[in-house]
């Protein structure tokens, strides 16, 4: 099985309003309400994709018992730590017209000491029947810098393979403590590495920069224009299907799913980044995230996986 | 005492977003949840300013819940008639660096022919021992067309004044039931009257002929140049104190409870537009719904009400 990891769990909110304007009043169409955080949307599509799954991380108040039984009506197992404040809510403004997304994300609650202990204590557990933990998203107030590092340890103590999706101060920290692997954008490559990255020959080298210091998988992400993946001994550059994304809040984290899944099925790198990037194409069709299985296998034929030879 | 009814209640959430852009990703510094709907919002100044007051309507689901616990908690007497359907949300995104607000309103729940007789009975029980009956903001799906001139009919029956404020339809219905006092802005006048209002001739104009239809008090309000009102045989203008808005959602809900508090108390029509103003330039300095009572007595001093003599 596989755990997710999602410190700053979220209400995800997604509103849709036509011509959304600044300064305006609207009356939204719709309002779709999904539990949310990174971590989440990753245990979503793993489980849409048949993987057994089970999520974890911190959820409090009102929002934290709706988001529990959500998932449960989902079909979604989780296992969470229950904190004494209440779980934050994200939004995103939709306007379908003129195809912009907005969001606005609340600063989460804070995390007691006690609180993060337990937290820790359950990745330990999980992660002794669980080929993957996947931690995901930023870091709420109230955890240590390092938290990333820690659960690291822990989690691979147990015989655990660990991923890493965050940014800023945690993603530095994390890095520290050297996670199985990582998955960053361009952006975030360039601050790990001090340089900048943005042509697809310096996404690449800095995919293979990365993996020196790690030893493990890097995939570093250049939005539409594909990605770049060191696996092993081997380096790949990935160019996704052209789609006409609807909403892309999400396709990260489905990227990661699909990448998880693979990997768990012993599927080769090759393999395995098709099905993340199928994953990843099939989230942005939609305007909450997760995926329609039958849309990722359809995109799955139009994705390229071009080994990197030089 | 004072009933306000709120068909169309809401929790109202103001996120405070620093530079608010489309198509783009903020964190929010921070986000604060109020019991909403403009009935709600009245009520909300009624008790602040003193008032005994009692808020109906309809609410529901969690959102229902919570906004029953936290009037209790602010001390703002409900008793609302629960249904079967979850109460909405709506936002305001507010920018305090740019003095933009932007408002985006979730469709209201359905509500029940069950529901809404409930609802018509309690308005009944409660208008006997009130002077006032406040009926303000939208209709939620599955009302009559005609609800408010359904509640103006039941109220006055039991000897209580209804006021009205609303908008499009439901305005329309509701003012052939001749309430004893409505509040429009130019906008909604010249759609009953069918002609532009724009003009203070025009504003004080439209007051006029408004009052010859219902034979009451009407007031036309006119933003931040100032209001009409014809008071029984009077006719007045006010213009209201200068002030740097923060957030002007409620003011015209401030401006209601100002009116409906010094007409429960005999105050002259006079006092009674001076304190409502008063209450409405308050309302808008605050980043939420509401007012304090010596931001009120400051801004008092600066209301110029002059009676239109011609």
């Amino acid at each position: 099985m596989i755990l997710t990891v999602t410190l700053n769990s979220a209400v995800d909110q997604t509103w849709i309003v036509p011509d959304f304007r600044i300064h305006a009043i609207h009356r939204s169409r719709r309002v779709i309400r999904q539990p949310g955080g990174k971590g989440v949307n990753v245990a979503r599509v793993l489980s849409a994709l048949g993987i057994n799954v089970c999520a974890t991380g911190f959820v409090g108040g009102q929002n934290g018992r709706w988001m529990t039984k959500a998932l449960e009506s989902d079909g979604i197992p989780s296992d969470f730590v229950w904190i004494g404040k209440e779980t934050r809510t994200c939004l995103t403004l939709l306007d379908l017209d003129h195809g912009t997304q907005t969001e606005v994300l609340e600063p989460g609650p804070t995390v007691s000491e006690a609180e993060w202990k337990q937290l820790v204590a359950k990745v330990a557990t999980w992660a002794e029947q669980s080929s993957f933990v996947a931690c995901s998203g930023s870091l709420p107030p109230g955890v240590p810098e390092n938290a990333y590092g820690e659960l690291i340890g822990v989690a691979r103590s147990r015989g655990a393979a660990v991923w890493l999706d965050t940014s800023g101060k945690a993603l530095q920290h994390g890095w520290s403590a050297r996670p199985d692997g990582i998955k960053v954008n361009q952006e975030e490559a360039g601050h790990l590495l001090g340089k900048v990255v943005s042509s697809r020959a310096e996404t690449i080298a800095a995919a293979r920069a990365l993996v020196r210091d790690i030893g493990q998988t890097v995939i570093v992400t250049a939005g539409s224009q594909g990605l770049a993946a060191v696996v092993g001994e081997e380096t790949f550059w990935v160019t996704p299907p052209t789609v006409q994304a609807v909403n892309p809040v999400g396709s990260g984290d489905a990227f990661l799913a699909g990448w998880l899944a693979a990997s768990h099925q012993k599927k080769s790198g090759e393999e395995a980044l098709a099905l993340a990037t199928a994953c990843a194409a099939a989230n942005v069709l939609r305007e909450t995230a997760g995926i329609e299985k039958q849309q990722v296998w359809a995109l799955l034929k139009e994705v390229r996986v071009e080994k990197v030879i030089d």
